[in-house]
């Protein structure tokens, strides 16, 4: 992806320009592409070897290497809050990270649908270049590809991000205990919310915008503080009450929530119980799911409430025994209710 | 990705069954087509982690890291000779190992279409396992997508391979100098018209069948034999036209190439000729470009040669000083023609 004179009679027209197959095609055409959009985007020196792949510094000594991927298809590819380019490599990086990993590298790879304005690939790859640089997380090789129109959908990125995991640090969904009590970072729902809004073109007093964010400076503050963490994931497609029920199958352990714990903004409520969703099931792409003891509980949410990611961070339920390993919930009238696993398609194309 | 007993009510119908939104929703339905499909295929211990990363060993102390990346949209799905699962696991390890690199992880994100038949979907899983188990790389993590019928084309498949390059090891497009030999492992073309044959229904008396392997294997072999290789790179999308060209702008040199010497199975010959291709342009998926000292060539072309994959290997030209960096072609009539970048779309969607 070196940017290299490669005789281009004249510099694509990102403003009116379109993809055609021939940006696909491995040939000049490609290799301009990839110049004058990719390249001049992402510009770094992993990207400047301009090999089939990147040669980089490897974790140190003693460090594991943590490896995540994710393609998005997310519709729209624009939405409040966000686009599919920061998505992208938010949602990466945010896998690599609760792991306990510090995100070192990117991949990206782009499947384009002819026809797409090169005006909004150009936006989408710039979008993702500033989220990577903010992140502090080179994109570092890349591919692209084209479809004929009608068999893709304007783009999709699969990114691939690894990580370092320092030695003896141990935290996945495996590792939950009775006892042990559940934190969200802030309130849920907000990414979903926003993107079947803008899909339905529903207007609510107040716009609902997507929570798409890198949380690897939450996360590092946080195991500062708190370096006994258990468990940490980010609950997108199926929401908090998917990845709760992943956790307890993965640790053999029941999770009982306190509903009125629950952050949830005031207008994802309202455009929920209009949309019929429940926020429960709502995607989110910029939340931590924390499990930790609960010795460590209030250092953690402190922790978190003094990020500005985490301000509205809460203990939201614990970890109970049970042989069934069931999600229920308290309501706010006393009752009892199962949260099963998402069941059918509520959202597609969330992310 | 790990296999846990999440209350299927029962197995997927992997012979009659097909895709559909909620396989891509992040429920429960989800987690059956990843348990059920992938899972059972790639079985092993860093997927059965199932965590959203894999928590791998690092490379070696002193080793740096490779990073490759590549989309897949090979169309038809299944060819003679392969189909885009085995070669989504062959050209990212490619990518990896020319640099000379050991290929360690692959990470494989799938966009699905609403409507794909579960029965091939299965059938593409399982010869990506299996390409990935004969190359002893696995694929650790993955992710999967669905998007509506019209909005894909059956299955789009990413990978994204990581890999150990010792240290010391210096092997990139930037290091052909003058005076240099130009080799190639084998006969050129064979994908692409593999390919095309199949898309255009064309039948030839002998069928043409693709290239694809994973060429690591190759590779240790000939540097053990050859440490100071300077260039490899494998010739993919654009053929061996582009790749060289590219090798030569990277390096700021020319090469001058043999029409003679370059290995051309007599039916892709025929085939290119009939649908009006040069096999220079057309895409190989297993074959390996070297370029070496001159005093190296000898060895590299036996060390080659000695291997399975490299019995055809040969000796086409050499690395010459030229300030426009082109490539160049001496044709069997001793005259010469510039051999330039592949412009325009020759054969889209080849891999």
């Amino acid at each position: 992806m070196g940017e290299v004179k490669k005789g281009y009679v004249r510099p694509l027209d990102l403003k009116q320009g379109r993809v055609d197959m021939g940006h696909g095609a491995g040939g000049r055409a490609m290799a301009q592409l990839i110049d004058e959009v990719f390249a001049r985007a992402f510009a770094n020196e992993w990207l400047g070897q301009g090999n089939d792949a990147a040669v980089l510094p490897a974790p140190a000594a003693g460090e594991r290497l943590v490896m995540a991927t994710d393609a998005h298809v997310v519709s729209p590819l624009f939405f409040p809050g966000g686009d599919i380019g920061c998505l992208s490599v938010h949602g990466t990086i945010n896998d690599v990270a609760v792991m306990g990993a510090r995100p070192l590298y990117l991949a990206a790879s782009f499947i384009l649908e002819e026809g797409f304005a090169l005006a909004d690939l150009v936006r989408i790859v710039n979008s993702m270049a500033a989220a990577a640089r903010e992140a502090g997380v080179p994109v570092v090789t890349g591919d692209t590809k084209v479809v004929e129109a009608g068999k893709g959908d304007g783009v999709f990125i699969s990114t691939t991000g690894v990580g370092a995991l320092p030695a003896g640090r141990d935290i996945g969904g495996a590792n939950a205990r009775a006892g042990d009590v559940v934190i969200v970072s802030g309130s849920i729902g907000d990414h979903g919310t926003a993107i079947l809004s803008q899909r339905e073109s529903l207007a609510f007093d107040t716009e609902i915008v997507s929570d798409t964010a890198a949380l690897h400076g939450l996360i590092a503050h946080l195991l500062e503080l708190v370096p006994g963490v258990r468990v940490m994931r980010d609950p997108t497609r199926g929401g908090l009450a998917t990845t709760l029920n992943e956790i307890a199958v993965q640790s053999g352990v029941g999770i009982s929530l306190e509903e009125a714990a629950i952050p949830v903004h005031p207008q994802v409520e309202a455009a929920c119980e209009f949309l019929g969703l429940d926020p429960l099931y709502v995607a989110n792409e910029g939340k931590l799911v924390v499990i930790c003891a609960a010795a460590d509980a209030d250092a953690a949410v402190s922790a978190l409430r003094a990020h500005p990611l985490g301000t509205e961070a809460a203990r939201i339920g614990e970890v109970i025994d049970d042989p069934n390993h069931f999600v229920q919930i308290r309501t706010g009238f006393g009752g009892r209710r199962m949260v099963d696993w998402l069941s059918g398609e509520q959202l597609p194309r969330i992310c």
